[in-house]
């Protein structure tokens, strides 16, 4: 029996693995609204009973928040550790999904069928790539090629507050040769990729205190100092709007330059700007001036608003000046930038420019992961990018990403163990975005993949 | 019979007066929302009721929106209109009531006995004033010393936008010697106050759309237009933080100077600044630095940002670049100011602003009411002054108002009619705030402040 017959099966069990993603795209798993705890629960319950019924021994582990899905199944040849995470992004606004986003359906595209649904590309849908290759391998061979620990979370999309701490505890047990992760995007549909560098990530959030309440703005309008106002000029004063740059003082601290060899690679990697830019309404790009559009999204640091509000937004008009104001940022960091330094640059770029009789209180999440740059000098990259390439009739190619997974910096810190990145999503799936979707191509030909990438690495 | 003889029995019949006003409050007749519609209809029906009950011959007449109340006495004296408005602000946020809004109490407080809940104030409480005062002179003397038509309207707080036309469809009906208004403060505490002059109020409100649809700001952070930071930019660019003023081109069109005589009245009006900025938490005045903060309250025009909102504002993080961001404005209007011509300078103000790849749509309630500017020379306000001099043992001051209560200036342009506004609402009643409350001092000495404004006009 050989690697034909494990792709033959999974092109045969198809429709049966789609209806196994489904049940898991049905439990609303959003981590970070207390609301939905044991959803999350239940989603790890399905993602163990799962696992074991592959053979591979897997326990639910409480955490201090959402628990662990571990897994073990002993074997010979090398010691893979799969990470994945079963929990989603909340799906507001609901009103512009064309599907309630936790009743997932196939739907016909222009650009082919899709599974619609909240998680069906982040990160139940890729997590899944990777079980089932596994599964048609077991049903075709009896066994799997390696020794393999599943290693899933519930908290990816919050912050993942627990998996430091579960890490750190259960070392021992997270040993492996390498980590395979499948949370990530490829550069361009079609082109196979393999991450070589991840951004960081700071999140904060903040509230601008005026008046001791609210006021009314005829009563206090001219004198009455408005928070919303003044959370206004604060965030606009984060930017340069000349150069498109972060106008925080040393927000740049730890930036590298990109090497010339590397925007080769760049240069050449299959990237769609224009589809890239145009796929969203944009006809140019919108950040720092002085760097290419891919440098802006792979390499440059940001500092994002995600949320801003205050004051009255129901239907018709309310005279107020509102007592608070509120603003959640995020910043994606590269390089050596350091979060916590950069926490405490942020605070006090507002701190200074508050006016008088205006205070500022904050309520960030004080955890922040540095950027990543991953060991693309293992034999096991050239090994998955063969396999690849020959599963996408097309090369593979090792890209930057935009995003922050953090988990391949604890890897390598905690346990030292280098990771793998390696994702068929597509970067019009709108994930965190009402209509989330997975393409059936990326889950049947991810599925594929894993099983071509499994072959590899065990003949390697 | 006499005046005293009126006057004991408001005194005397305080406890079922206030009754009537906590059934009046009882009913959630917030106009800008139309969920509160019927609400609306039941406050209508309450007051009919009322003044049909005193022998005013009174009616619920539709409009397009909330309907009005009309009512009418014939008599000897002169031909008083009362109006004031039955409709309330939203409530929101209600977590910061000590009580349910809509289910009012009498609560003690240092500075004495306040009735509690929306509308207590503003302006159920104030016009319930008016309408205690002409039962009680019924009661004594049978009938009432002049001829009255009371016109009540239900859309105050939502811009009154079937004012107007009713008003003019029924200018015959409408015809009185002046108008009297209760919806106004007094200057400071104790301090009987007449209007001399009112803000005028323009409103707006604008979204900006950024991307498609919402964005990774992993995937697009750095690259991706953000409307709440551009947003923010066009907000923040709406004053000079310099000096404070407005930094519309052509804003202060049609703003006069204020008079060093009017300057020198008001000096002396008993205005409190310490009380008026140290009560909301300020220690200075926050408006154009060039002016008193009198002059920023009375006499200078405003923009203000009553809301502003996009991206995520649930708990914990969502790494969201937002497709959209709104915000909600007013203006607060002086002089000659035109709102027409200001809405088209805002909003153009707005669109030379915006980035490549942002648009803005507008969503604005189009009506807008100029300033107004009261007739004091006319005999009545003396009159006035001298019966609220001879209640509250104060003299009685005209002063200037930075609220925006137009009909004044539609009494005069469609009716000919001159207004005198008279309130007893404090600066710390939290109109359109939480915890909404009216002195109970307000309340009783505002029913006979009428008692002796009736006596005064119908021997003047």
């Amino acid at each position: 029996m050989s690697l034909t017959d494990v792709l033959s099966r999974i092109d045969t069990d198809l429709p049966a693995a789609t209806d196994r993603l489904m049940d898991l795209l049905r439990i609303p798993s959003i981590s970070t609204d207390p609301a939905f705890k044991s959803d999350c629960d239940r989603a790890a319950d399905w993602l163990v009973s799962d696992l074991n019924s592959l053979g591979i021994t897997t326990e639910k582990r409480a955490t201090p928040g959402h628990p662990m899905v571990v897994g073990h199944l002993d074997g010979t040849g090398p010691h893979l550790l799969f990470y994945g995470h079963y929990d989603v992004q909340p799906v507001d606004p609901l009103n512009l999904w064309n599907l309630d986003p936790f009743d997932p359906d196939i739907q016909d595209t222009p650009a082919g069928k899709v599974i619609r649904g909240r998680g069906s590309s982040d990160d139940k849908g890729q997590l899944m790539t990777f079980v089932e290759a596994c599964r048609a391998w077991k049903a075709v061979h009896g066994t799997l090629p390696c020794k393999l620990t599943f290693f899933l979370e519930g908290e990816e999309e919050s912050g993942s507050p627990s998996l430091v701490p579960f890490m750190k505890e259960h070392a021992d047990e997270l040993t492996a040769d390498i980590a395979l992760i499948c949370d990530t995007a490829m550069v361009s549909p079609g082109v196979p990729s393999i991450a070589g560098q991840l951004r960081g990530m700071l999140k904060d959030e903040f509230t601008i205190h005026g008046p001791t309440r609210d006021l009314h703005s005829g009563h206090y309008g001219g004198p009455g100092l408005n928070p919303l106002r003044e959370i206004s000029r604060i965030v606009a004063s984060f930017h340069d709007t000349e150069t498109g740059a972060v106008a925080v003082d040393g927000f740049y601290e730890g930036v590298p330059e990109v090497s010339d060899e590397m925007l080769r690679q760049w240069q050449n990697c299959g990237f769609d700007e224009a589809a890239y830019l145009g796929g969203v309404g944009y006809t140019q790009a919108h950040g720092e001036k002085a760097y290419s559009t891919l440098e802006q999204q792979w390499a440059r640091p940001t500092l994002e608003i995600n949320g801003l509000w205050g004051g009255y937004q129901g239907a018709g008009t309310k005279t107020v000046i509102p007592a608070e104001a509120h603003c959640k940022l995020t910043c994606r960091l590269v390089g050596d930038m350091d979060p916590d330094r950069l926490r405490t640059r942020i605070r006090a770029h507002v701190e200074t420019r508050l006016s008088p009789d205006a205070r500022v209180t904050w309520d960030g999440d004080l955890d922040g992961s540095p950027a990543s740059v991953m060991n693309t000098d293992r034999p096991e990259f050239e090994a998955a990018r063969q396999a690849l390439s020959n599963e996408w009739n097309r090369e593979a190619v090792i890209v930057g990403m935009g995003g922050s997974i953090p988990i391949a910096g604890f890897f390598k810190d905690i346990l030292g163990l280098d990771s793998m990145l390696i994702g068929y999503a597509n970067e019009d799936d709108a994930i965190h975005s009402p209509n989330e979707k997975y393409n059936l191509a990326s889950f049947h030909k991810g599925i594929r993949s894993w099983a071509r990438i499994l072959d590899a690495l065990t003949r390697a």
